[in-house]
C-alpha cells in the first residue's frame, strides 16, 4: 500500500492443453497470490487447426474434461485444487445437480485435497448448444 | 511472495445453523484476509436427520433468511457484512427485482454498516424448484 | 493477520457518470488492493431527475456503454483494464455471442493494454427488459 510497493505482473496462464482464448481474454490470469480460472467446459485438448471438441455428450463426460482444463491451468499458475477459494458451476438443466454432486464428490475424493474444500455455487444458465456445464474458479495462493 | 513465506490456511467455515455440506464443498472459506461464501439459499436452521426446508415459500421470508445463512458464515470466519466486497444475488424472476431491492435496502439500514455498502451483480437464473433467490458473497477482512 | 494491522478502509467509488445505486449498494468497492465493480448495464450518463435510458437497442450501443461504465469505476477507484483479474459478460442470447467477442475484442485492442487480458466466463441468463448486457469485474492493484 505504499508508493514503494513494487509493480505486481499480470501473468496469463495458457496450458499447453488450450487454444489460444477465442477472443481476447486469458484462460487465467496470475497477479501476487490471486488466481482466476476463466469459465471452461469440457472442449478436449486442442488440435492445432481444429475447432474445439466436447469430450462428449454426457455431463460426465463433460464434467471431467472441464475439470481437467480447470486444473490445468491452476497448476500452470503454480495452484493446486487446495488453493481454490470459490468454484463457480452453470448448468443447464435442474435435473442435472444430484448427478453433477456424485461425479463432483468422487472427483475431489480422488484428488486427496489436504486442505477445507472450496465454496461453491451452482446456478442454471443458458450455455452454447451441446454444452452442458462451464466451471471458473478463484485461487489464493500461499 | 518469497520463499520464506509462511503457508497459509484455508479454513472451512460451517456454522452451527447449517447442514454438512450435500457436496464436498465448503458454506465458507476463509484463506488470509480472504473469505468466501458459498451460494447460501433461504433454509432454515438445520435439524438433525432432516432435509432442508425453505423459511417459506415467499421472496421475502427467502431472502431475509437467506442474509441471514450467509451472516452466519461471514462471522464464523471473524467477518460482518462490512468486510464484504461482492454481493451475488440470483434471481429466478425478473418480476421481483423491486421487491428484492425494498427487502435488501431494509436489511442493509437495520444492519447499521460503517463502512461502504458491498458491490452488487442481480441476474435471472435457474434454481431448484421452489427457491426463489439465492446469494454469496466476497469479503476481504482486516 | 498481526493484531496490529491496521484497519484497512473500504471506499464506495461513484464515478461522476453514475447516478446514486437504486438500492443499498456500490457501483464499485475498493478495499486494499482488491477492486470489485458491480454488474454495470448499458446506461449512457446520468441526467439528475431522468431515469436510466440505455445507450441504445443494440448489442454494440450496449456493450461499448458498458465497458464504459465498468471502466469509470475502475478509474474512480486508481485503477485501469491492466488490473483486471476477471470479467463476468452476462449475455441473454447465445446468438450474441460472436458478436460480443468482436466488439470485446476491437475494444481491448483500442484499450492499448499493457498487460495480459483478463480471465473471462460468459452465460446467458436473464435480464431486465430491453437489457441485452451485463458485466461486472474484479481488480488487483499494483
Amino acid at each position: 500500500m505504499s508508493e514503494n510497493t513494487p509493480q505486481l505482473p499480470k501473468t496469463a496462464l495458457t496450458p499447453a492443453t488450450h487454444t489460444a482464448p477465442p477472443a481476447k481474454f486469458s484462460h487465467g490470469v496470475r497477479k501476487g497470490n490471486l488466481l482466476q480460472v476463466a469459465g471452461q467446459v469440457g472442449f478436449l485438448p486442442a488440435v492445432d487447426g481444429q475447432p474445439p471438441v466436447p469430450a462428449g455428450p454426457t455431463l460426465r463426460e463433460q464434467t471431467l474434461q472441464t475439470f481437467a482444463n480447470v486444473k490445468a491451468i491452476l497448476e500452470e499458475g503454480g495452484a493446486s485444487w487446495d488453493d481454490v477459494m470459490m468454484v463457480r458451476v452453470y448448468l443447464t438443466d435442474v435435473d442435472h445437480f444430484a448427478e453433477m454432486n456424485a461425479i463432483y464428490n468422487t472427483y475431489f475424493e480422488e484428488q486427496g485435497l489436504k486442505e477445507a474444500a472450496a465454496a461453491r455455487t451452482t446456478v442454471y444458465v443458458g450455455l452454447p448448444k451441446g454444452l452442458l456445464i462451464e466451471i471458473d474458479a478463484l485461487a489464493v495462493l500461499g
